[in-house]
């Protein structure tokens, strides 16, 4: 079958994780309906204690500890979870994750020794204390201290202030005993710079320890069963050995070393080997967005509503086009962010996997992308599921089909793990400074419009299928008319083109801004900020695109790869659609090709019409998990109003 | 003060209505964030009744009967209603608009002495029972039946199968004790299509009166304090006498007549009387969309992020670009709303404030703009609601700071009450008919493709402040580059040239369509749907853009009129700019001056930064009603860690 085929093909290189987590986990693990907050608090408690291990949780912990060294085993099987219940994915995420991915990150090897099988086994629930209330994007101005003292060789933890308390803490209200604070590093009187430390937050009664004060942060929108909280600390006395030391160390009489010299490149480089839960974020957006589309098209297919004249049933919903505009192009998006985030895990996999530091320029590009996807899933995720709710009218209201929860658990997504906007940012301004020296990616505007002039010849570097897509490329015989809105070859140039185009033109303002506006940095850079955001989703549509045209690479038989191009030509076709404005300013697009392209839009509606449920059926999600009201009833109901109808 | 005078224009006509639910309603009626479903039914069936009329919630009701007869004041109290708690607003929306203005709108003079005053005193709380499991859009296929036999003269209703349960009711599941059920009348052996019934679904005890069964719809994505529910009936009699029958009666001997013949015709007049529930969701989704951006723009005011070199403080999000893209777009349009639902609710009153039937132009005409009108606000709020969730960031996802319950509660709005895509459907309709033989609004795709054919040449109907409209249109040198961008006469030729155009071809491709598919009627309409739709929201765009313009006439002094204006801009600016890829495909926009409209929008950004405070606070939401967590604590913590920074 060709869903099976393609299923295959999006299960990829953590085929076997996906499998047994599909097949290891049944409806005990998928989301509750309308349940208080007590009571998904209680259950995602039980939950994550009663999580097989086997299923890929672990697999980023060293081979020494537990695991099996594979980060991108433990992003897969996190992305898996989310099919299930978010909560618990972000509970796990939390855990395994934040909590334990920087104890191994950042902690050194009696750390590890002492820790990490505590922490993959549950025996230990921890926290990743970053964010405070002052402070989320930037994290490098926490204001949290930690003041080294000789005397005692400990540590004093405080929060100065209201606004320096950590805040949306997951694990902090309810089941935290230890926690990872990040705070300022303050020894022999001078400031470092972020650290990390583990600190016990709770006792073996779950009762505070002595100066830290544990709050709630109360009802949210959505994971109802992540118990995020807030924690202050009152002068705690932390020892000297529970610095989480790798990247930088203070010896008995308070003296600082650290292999990193300058403080901004030190705690970016500390971020850097953290980027796997920014990589988890947007495997999991995607998966509950593809849980999302599964219900609105399979809903969309037996939901019938208004008679054209002469006929005798009412007209499937996926049958009118206003619906496959909705649909469609979605799912296309889906498919191109599943293959492109195949790819980013993999590279996941291979720069952080070894044994030795990771290159640099892999690492940052790494994390660019990291981000790019981020923020691009996460906002797929948000406006897919809201149209899907929408496709399913009121039954989309209901708790009992899904939806609702998909929603309101992935809303945040968009803002945690990185604020989308300051992510794209990030993006920008890798794009912007060729990688060089920009280094220290979270600082905000000011750098990053000097190092601009510096800027060297934009080269576009492609990602997958490099050779292929190359040929597809070269073989466009030329701009304009003549050659056909499908080609790939000019779908791959025109998302180049733009790329270049829009990047060149950031650069080439910034420097005029540079020269008139030389004593007033924000402002160079915020006149241009909305053209500069342009350049970052620019980047991720193309190597998205390029991700997808190396994912039919790898499709079995012709079926699906023709199945696949059109989808494919879907995606790139509603991507230059949706930006046609841009196209026609800057001459890439004539106004008759621009209203053929949405022609042609149109048609591969009615191509793909078709093939929707095999579409959705090829993400494979489990009928169990899917839990969902209305696909259980809807066929039935349909058959006997059919029926009665008949007989009536 | 600016604020102060702002306020007064959007105002009103209800000017006195606003003024005493600002001043009755307090702390008591403003939601409660983490309530369990239980809870908030409890409290919203308790305010419920507590409620004081004389703050226009039943002003709609007729003079002689507890009411003032007044249909716009009771539109603007639910409106109030919506700042305070969602679910407070739609439970009296269903009492009071729904089911009460059925009884009134369907029902004869006796019904109206016997039920009226009990409805407006919460003595009998009542639901409105049409929507149904198998029909929410297409209602003149409901399958519930009810058939009149003349030796026990009384109505035998029944729900033939599952599919034809009512579902989705409020008041259903808790607290209705009658129900205006909407079923296919059948008399004499023969169908006379929809009518509508009293009828009693609970007894004095609360339990569900004998052949009536009730369910609870179940957790909801949002409207908690709401009890929807559903309703069957196993050959429930139903006395003669509780049929609704101002435009359908049923004699003793069961002979039918009606004041209208045509079935369909009967229907949608019925229909069309209770357009004001449409006009109350539009209102309502508004009114959450305003107090959402009181909250982000309040919010991005206080909140720093991010240092420039050599700045001493963090720069606030309101100064930066992609904040101001984000926020003042979305304040402009909803400034334009607010003009145009004050229109709407005005041509409400005085179309259906009269004693005698409303003239059937102006009548088709309103139910056309409440259609529209209803899917662009519930859409514009599903959007800026969520883009002010991401605006607070982390903060936005807390419950204590309102904004997931104002995302939640209306996220329904976009397919209650009619689905948008169905409603957009309407208002093309209306339009591609000239208002013509056409009326049978929801029928369906098939009848308006034969209609198209005659459609009369096309002029476009001016609504508010004609004379100005046309003396600026009138202005307008002739097209292309002479004109400044910011030229209002330029805007609304924009607006109305595209409305124009965009009509024009649709009927082209259907008439071509109708030549060469003569036996698919539903291939004709379904290939040009989404140029179908774009006329509707064309046609409303223009309609709002001219209601702004005439609400800036209103505007007492230079200092409003000169900022109304700007904002003026900033709306026609961002909607060109946002289907530019229209106007540069049709040679309605250069490629110049397509960059230029982007430019003059960002100029505008800047020059409207200072104003954004005063422009949310003109909305004039009592503070006590914001009960917004981080409005009152953030310019607190903001100096507090100012200060401190300042002493370390």
């Amino acid at each position: 079958m060709v869903s099976e085929a393609l299923r295959d093909v999006l299960d990829g290189r953590w085929v076997a994780i996906r499998r047994a987590v599909r097949e290891e986990l049944g409806a005990e693990f998928v989301a509750v309906p309308g349940e208080t907050g007590d009571e998904a608090r209680e259950r995602i408690s039980r939950l994550i204690r009663k999580l097989p291990t086997d299923v890929g949780v672990a697999s980023a912990f060293p081979a020494g500890h537990g695991g099996s060294g594979d980060q991108g085993g433990s992003v897969v099987a996190a992305e898996m979870l989310a099919y299930l219940d978010l909560s618990l994915m972000v509970k796990a995420g939390v855990q395994w994750g934040l909590f334990g991915g920087a104890v191994v990150a950042l902690g050194n090897e009696r750390q590890h020794a002492a820790y990490l099988k505590d922490i993959i086994d549950t025996e230990i629930l921890g926290c990743f204390a970053m964010t405070e209330t002052g402070h989320g994007s930037d994290v490098q101005q926490l204001r949290t201290t930690c003041v080294y003292d000789p005397a005692t060789q400990t540590f004093d933890l405080h929060t100065p202030h209201e606004a320096a308390r950590k805040d949306y803490i997951g694990n902090a209200a309810r089941d935290g005993r230890m926690a990872v604070v990040f705070a300022q590093l303050i020894t022999g009187g001078k400031s470092r710079g972020v650290h990390a430390w583990l600190v016990p937050i709770r006792d073996g009664n779950g009762d505070p320890m002595p100066g830290v004060t544990l709050g709630d942060a109360g009802p949210k929108a959505g994971l109802l069963g992540v118990d995020n909280g807030r924690i202050s600390f009152d002068h705690v006395s932390v020892p000297r050995d529970m610095l989480l030391d790798r990247y930088g160390q203070v010896a008995e009489d308070g003296t600082y070393s650290s292999p990193i010299e300058n403080d901004t490149r030190r705690f970016f480089t500390m971020l850097g080997t953290l980027v796997r839960g920014r990589v988890t974020v947007g495997g999991a957006a995607s998966a509950a967005t593809r849980e999302a589309l599964t219900i609105a098209v399979r809903y969309g297919e037996t939901r019938r509503q208004f008679t054209a004249p002469g006929a005798e049933r009412e007209i499937a919903l996926n049958d009118y086009l206003a619906h496959q505009r909705k649909l469609l192009p979605a799912l296309a998006t889906s498919y191109a962010y599943a293959f492109a985030q195949e790819e980013l895990v993999g590279t996941l996999a291979d720069v952080q996997g070894g044994s030795g530091p990771a290159d640099e320029h892999q690492q940052r590009e790494l994390e660019s992308r990291a981000a790019g996807l981020k923020a691009m899933q996460t906002w797929h995720a948000t406006h897919t599921i809201q149209m899907c709710r929408e496709a399913c009218g009121g039954a989309g209201y209901l708790a009992e089909n899904r939806l609702p929860g998909l929603k309101a658990d992935t809303d945040v997504f968009t803002t945690f793990e990185g604020d989308n906007t300051v992510l794209l940012q990030l993006v920008a301004k890798g794009l912007l400074t060729g990688y060089r020296d920009a280094f220290g990616s979270l600082d905000g505007w000011g750098r990053a419009t000097f190092v601009a002039e510096q800027v060297r010849e934009m080269v576009l570097e492609r990602t997958a299928a490099r050779a292929l897509i190359q040929r597809l490329v070269s073989a466009v015989p030329g701009r304009g008319e003549e050659v056909a809105v499908t080609d790939r070859g000019w779908h791959l140039t025109m998302f180049e083109d733009r790329e270049k185009h829009v990047l060149e033109g950031a650069i080439r303002r910034l420097r005029s801004g540079a020269a008139t506006k030389k004593d007033r940095p924000f402002e160079i850079f915020n006149d241009v900020q909305d053209h500069v955001l342009k350049t970052a989703t620019a980047h991720i549509d193309r190597i998205t695109l390029e991700a997808f045209v190396a994912g039919i690479e790898r499709a079995p038989g012709t079926a699906e790869k023709a199945l696949l191009n059109k989808l494919c030509d879907l995606y790139a076709l509603t991507v230059i659609e949706a930006d046609k404005g841009w196209f026609l300013e800057h001459g890439r697009l004539t106004p008759a090709r621009s209203k053929a392209v949405t022609a042609v839009v149109n048609d591969l509606l009615r191509e793909l019409r078709p093939s929707m449920r095999t579409l959705v059926d090829a993400f494979a999600i489990p009928e169990e998990w899917l839990n969902c009201a209305i696909l259980r009833e809807e066929p039935d109901r349909q058959d006997v109003m059919a029926a009665h109808d008949a007989g009536a």
